[in-house]
């Protein structure tokens, strides 16, 4: 059951473990007054992330839940149940690095999504760029993929390439990709969010 | 005279001095299949820009015009011959760090757009992110504008607000601004292009 209903946005939760700039981007995103989602709360399992800090200084509802002491299972719900409790039709993941529980992730099918800093399916997991470079690819990118059981293995929703350069690290190619990152989330996110929305009616 | 074309994307020049990180928000955001400008060339008044080398690496046309030893309009002359031959409908400034001739200013009357860090008008010119935190401002943010000959005043086309948070510095302050920057700036030229085309009819 979608809780998007006809003429409000849609109400997105990001959940994040960092700095936040994918999340960011979305905030800033949703500032459009044409932008068909709004940014709920942001959650974090590491309440000193910059991005909480960010996001309470924009206004925006926040939570940290550390993840130490207590099972992976009972993790997930105490977020699940945050996120539920602000309303969220939407989960964005955005550098947010935990395993998510089978139980938590099905319960947000569909309506759960994540940006990976590869063109899927290459490249899954970590060290993307690393990865990438060592190849000898001649580019690297990002994917926007709806979030299954199985680790960045969902449907792409949109991805973009970005040209490996001469001289390029890790770092340097992390830097472009991240500005292609923050145009492709925002995107993808609005487009679900529509297409969504055509197809319930609502 | 707007050359754009009704079914083709609007043409956009792209104006850098440095790291070009709103030009690569620009490209990036045109490999949308929806989006209605296309990136056509890029230059600069310094050969070693690294924006030049990125925009190259992504195939996109590239110039550098160094503006030593040549007067300004000389030089301006020089940037608009190349914008033209490259078929541009519009112009991008995007931390291109140079005063513009009137000459060329008016000869891209309301087809040339810039994007300044600040609410302007407060903080035209530089240093932005410094005065606003030393006025003690709750918010800095960014504009795109449509460029006149006076600097930072044209018209704004949109602006987004960036809360100031304790502690902040001006680095840490331009380093969240610039990720609003990227979203406003792909939207306002995307909605400027529309709206001429829905004004023009092509």
């Amino acid at each position: 059951m979608t809780t998007v209903t006809n003429g409000g946005r849609a109400r997105i939760g990001v959940l994040i473990s960092g700095s936040g700039t994918n999340m960011a981007a979305l905030l800033y995103a949703s500032r459009a007054a044409d932008c068909p989602f709004e940014i709920a709360v942001v959650g974090s399992n590491r309440a000193e992330a910059p991005g909480l800090a960010l996001a309470a200084g924009e206004g925006i509802d926040t939570f940290a839940i550390p993840h130490g002491g207590i099972t992976r299972a009972d993790h997930d719900a105490a977020v699940d149940e945050r996120l539920r409790g602000a309303g969220c039709d939407y989960v964005a993941l955005a550098g947010y690095m935990r395993i998510l529980s089978a139980d938590f992730v099905a319960g947000w099918a569909g309506r759960m999504v994540n940006i990976h800093p590869s063109l899927l399916p290459a490249y899954k997991g970590l060290d993307t760029h690393a990865r990438a470079i060592a190849a000898g690819d001649s580019h690297g990118g990002c994917s926007v993929h709806l979030v299954t059981p199985e680790l960045d293995d969902g449907p792409v929703l949109g991805q973009t390439r970005v040209a490996i350069l001469p001289g390029d690290d890790a770092g340097s190619l992390a830097t472009r990709v991240l500005i292609a990152e923050h145009q492709l989330y925002a995107r993808c996110l609005a487009a679900l969010v529509k297409a969504d929305r055509a197809r319930t009616g609502r």
